[in-house]
């Protein structure tokens, strides 16, 4: 018999950067197989699956995006809340605020060097709502 | 009891750019608790969650989707429908044609600032349409 | 009365470029109506939905891909495993692991010029497992 199940993390305030956050979600986890989703709720932050085993790649990743993503592109119009602002919604565009992951035998079922990042795109952000939902048994 | 629903929207024809469609997913709603999934059934078209208080971030968020993605892109080989399909394509590739978010309370569970965005990549575009599929109780 | 069910596929070693797996992801369907959840298991390919009929779209992508995230960028630091492997983390990032699609009479309820891609970032890769999981009646 199938169930769905809601619970919620509440992260503290991070500086901009690129975090792993899969031990939090998998303390979540309560059923055996199914699906889980982890959804952000806000806009100026992301999730994603990537290495987690050499930090050097969270690093690059927070380096590209900035890169690609320049804080007050000449283009961009929504700047009263500052230069990482808008670059953050930009970056939340492309990199998503939801995942869902298969759960097998009461885990998530990443690869071996899979793991979950919360990318924090603003200098100076509040705590971030991640609600996560299980559908299995 | 969980049960597995289906419903689909019809977009009608809109130009290149960001809309917002909060509202019309918002009027498919059928379960209490779950997940809701939303799916684009093209690849000219995205599917994307950001900022909906401030019209200016769409706005931004269609010039950068241009400057980074450019129509007629010198290595394009995909070119017989036009300067704006093979970008349409790639942006479609980066932002995505689905998006699953959590239903708490018989509401999409989006954060203060978080609406539902429709991207039309294509300067003239037929109608567009998207599947809803909702898991719950 | 809903199920969950759980496969995988195993895909050969492939060169880096863009490859249509609609087909053995549709073997596995079990279900008639809900949906259906693809996860990769590794950091250095994607999946994605796009332009099925056409293959110069998939040429494309892959061009386009390896000239806005170029092998061996100069603020990469992940370098040990060769020029191509922070670049293909970085395009995994942008593009995703995972896919939900809704299952619709028993098939993958895409649009007509839809089908999923399967892409591989790395010039010599091993083997990639891909893991199913249906939820639906």
């Amino acid at each position: 018999m199938l169930k769905s199940l809601q619970s919620s993390i509440t992260l503290p305030p991070k500086r901009r950067g690129v975090y792993l956050v899969t031990d939090k979600i998998e303390s979540k986890i309560a059923i055996n197989s199914g699906i889980l989703n982890i959804f952000l709720k806000h806009t100026s932050a992301s999730l994603a699956i990537n290495e987690s085993y050499d930090s050097s790649v969270r690093v690059d990743v927070e380096s590209f995006l900035n890169s690609l993503i320049p804080d007050g592109w000449r283009g961009f119009t929504h700047t009263l809340e500052g230069d990482d602002d808008m670059s953050a919604h930009m970056k939340n565009i492309f990199v998503g605020s939801s995942l869902t992951i298969p759960i097998v035998n009461g885990k998530l079922a990443l690869g071996t060097w899979q793991g979950v990042y919360f990318l924090e795109h603003r200098d100076f952000a509040n705590s971030r709502e991640i609600l996560i939902t299980q559908i299995g048994e």
